[in-house]
C-alpha cells in the first residue's frame, strides 16, 4: 500500500483508515490472486505480482469490498470479485502502458519496460479472459452483466481518448464522456457488485453505480491534474506524460479554452511536435498558472466528490458509510 | 473470400464447395457483425471491418455453422455464436500482428501497419469484450463456458509461444501444446458449440469438440510449414516471418533435430541474430529440403487430419458430414 507520509505524527489519513478497516480481506484478495494465477505459466504470475504489487492503492477492489461491508453482506463471494476487478483493471493497465509508451508506474519501471510490449498485450488478454471464467465460476448473470458491460465500455473509452490525442478543441464533455468510460465504469461496477451480492434494495444498488461513477470521474480529473501539478516523487509515475502523448485531459482543455489567440499557437505548437520537453511542459505549466487551471480542476472534480458522497443518501449512517464518505474527500484531496 | 485458382475448370474445390453451401448463413454472419459494431467508434468499425473483410478463409465461424447443420440444428443462435467466434479470432488476431510486428495479413497491410499498435490494441481488446457481452446476451452458460476455457487457453498458448521464441531446443511436445492452445482450442470452441445449442448427445458434442482440436492442430502445422514453403502471392503473408521472430514452429523444430553439429551450429547463428536476412531463409530452407522436413510435416498435419475425420464416426453418414471430411482434407492439402 501507498502510504502518504503524513505531517501530523500518529494520526492516519482515510485511506490508511480505510485500507486497516479492510486488511483482512486485502490478505484474502491477495490470496485468491495468487490462487488464480496458480499453474499458469510464470511469465504472467510473474509480470501480474509486479503490477499488483507495485503500490497502488488498489481503490477498485477496495470499494467492492467496502460496497459489500455497506451492505451487510456476509459472505465469501466479495472476495473473488474483487480479485476480478482487480484482474480487469491490471490487464488495462498493462495495454495502457504500451499504448502510452509509459516506462513508469507508481515510481518503479512500468512492465512493458521490464519485460516488454509483447508479455504486457499477451498478459493483459490473459487477465481479462481469466476475470471471465472466474465470473462464470461464480456464478452470478447480475455481476457477469455489469462487469461485461464495464469491459466493452473501457476499451471503447480507450478507443476515445486515443482518437481525441492532439485534438485540442475537444470538448469538456467529451472529456467527461471519455473519463466516464475508461475509469468511471470500472469503479462503478467494482462498487455495484459489492450490493449485488447482498440483499439490499435495487435503488439501493444503483445508489451504489452512482457512487462509483462519480468517485471515479472525480478520482480521474485529480489524477489528470497531479500529471501536471506534481512531481515524480510525489505521483511515481512520469508528470507531464499527458502532454508528451497529446491527451485531452481537462487541465489542457481548460487551459487551451482560456488562452488568447497567441498563446493557443504556442500550444498548438507545443502539441503538433513529435514529442515535448521540459520547456514546453514549464511554458504550458506557466500558461495553466496564469488561467488557475490546477484550482479549477480540483474544483470540478470536488463537485463529483460531493455528487458521489450525496449518492450514499439512501444508505442510512453507518461506520462504513463515513468511512466511503472520509475516502471519496480524501482521494479528491490527495497529492499522488 | 480466397478461393484459389482451379486447375480444372469448372470444378469446385472442397472450402468453394463449403463455403457454397453455408453461404446463406455467411451472409447472415456479416449483418451481425455490421449490427453489433453498430454505435461503436468508427475507428473500431473500420479497423475490425478491415480484417475481417480481408479475405480471409474464416473457417472457425464457418466450422460454427457446419456443425450446427450436422447437428441438424434449426434455430438463429447459431449466426451469433459464429459471429462470437469470430469476434475473439479478430482480437486475437489483431494483438498477434502487434505482437510479431507483422505488416502484413493475408497479402494485404495489416491493421497495425495501415493504423497503428495503439489502435490494434484496443480494438482487440474491445472485440474480446465485446464477445463476451454477445455469449451473455444468448444466454447459454454451457457456449459462456466453452468459449471463455477458450479464451483463457488461447492467451496462455500465446504467452507460452512468446515464452519459447529462439529457444531451439523446444520439444515437438511443447509445440503441440503452444498450438493446441493458441489455435486448436478455438477451432474446438466453435465446433462444440454448434453441437452445444443442438438437441445432441454429450457424446457427440464431446465428438465435435475432438473434431475441432485434431483440425486445429493439423491446421496450424500446414499454417507453420507453409510459412517456409510458400511464397507471399499465395499465401498472402510474410513468407520466413516465422524464422525471423525465432518461432519455434514445427518445421525449424523438426529441422534443428536431424542437423548435424556444423548445420546446428548455423541454425544457431541465424537464431541468434536480431533478424535475420533472405540468405538466412534460403540456408535454412536448403537444410529443411536436405532433411525432408517439408513433407514430415505434411504428414503429421494428416495424422492429425485423419484423427479429426475420424471423430466424427459417432455421426451417421450425411451430406453434412461428407462436406466437413472434405474440408478437412482441403486443409491438410491447401498451399496457402
Amino acid at each position: 500500500m501507498n502510504i502518504i507520509n503524513l505531517k501530523r505524527k500518529n494520526l492516519k489519513n482515510p485511506l490508511e483508515t480505510f485500507v486497516e478497516w479492510l486488511e483482512p480481506d486485502i490478505f484474502k484478495i491477495n490470496q485468491s490472486i495468487i490462487d488464480n494465477l496458480a499453474g499458469s505459466e510464470s511469465l504472467i504470475s510473474d509480470l501480474t505480482s509486479h503490477i499488483i504489487n507495485s503500490g497502488g492503492k488498489r481503490i477498485r477492489p477496495l470499494l467492492t469490498i467496502a460496497c459489500s461491508k455497506l451492505c451487510k453482506y456476509t459472505g465469501n463471494r466479495h472476495i473473488t470479485l474483487a480479485s476480478i476487478i482487480e484482474f480487469i483493471h491490471t490487464a488495462t493497465l498493462l495495454h495502457d502502458d504500451v499504448v502510452d509508451n509509459s516506462n513508469k508506474r507508481r515510481g518503479r519501471s512500468s512492465a512493458n519496460f521490464i519485460w516488454d510490449n509483447k508479455s504486457s498485450i499477451l498478459v493483459g488478454d490473459f487477465l481479462l479472459s481469466k476475470a471471465f471464467r472466474m465470473l462464470i465460476d461464480d456464478g452470478s448473470i447480475n455481476c457477469l452483466n455489469i462487469i461485461s458491460k464495464a469491459s466493452v465500455k473501457i476499451s471503447r473509452g480507450e478507443v476515445k481518448q486515443l482518437v481525441s490525442i492532439k485534438k485540442l478543441h475537444t470538448k469538456e464533455s467529451e472529456y467527461l464522456d471519455i473519463i466516464d468510460h475508461k475509469t468511471a465504469e470500472l469503479f462503478s461496477a467494482a462498487c455495484q457488485i459489492g450490493g449485488e451480492i447482498s440483499e439490499v434494495s435495487s435503488e439501493k444498488k444503483s445508489s451504489l453505480a452512482e457512487f462509483g461513477t462519480f468517485l471515479g470521474i472525480a478520482y480521474q480529473i485529480i489524477d489528470d491534474t497531479l500529471d501536471y501539478f506534481s512531481n515524480c516523487k510525489t505521483i511515481g509515475k512520469n508528470t507531464g506524460n499527458d502532454l508528451k502523448e497529446g491527451k485531452m485531459s481537462l487541465p489542457l482543455i481548460i487551459c487551451f479554452k482560456r488562452c488568447n489567440k497567441k498563446e493557443k499557437k504556442i500550444i498548438e505548437f507545443i502539441i503538433s511536435k513529435d514529442t515535448s520537453n521540459q520547456s514546453d511542459f514549464n511554458k504550458v505549466i506557466e500558461l495553466m498558472n496564469k488561467y488557475n487551471v490546477k484550482a479549477d480542476c480540483i474544483k470540478k472534480a470536488k463537485h463529483f466528490s460531493i455528487m458521489a458522497k450525496d449518492s450514499l443518501g439512501t444508505f442510512s449512517d453507518s461506520q462504513e458509510k463515513e468511512k466511503m464518505i472520509n475516502l471519496a474527500d480524501f482521494l479528491t484531496e490527495r497529492t499522488k
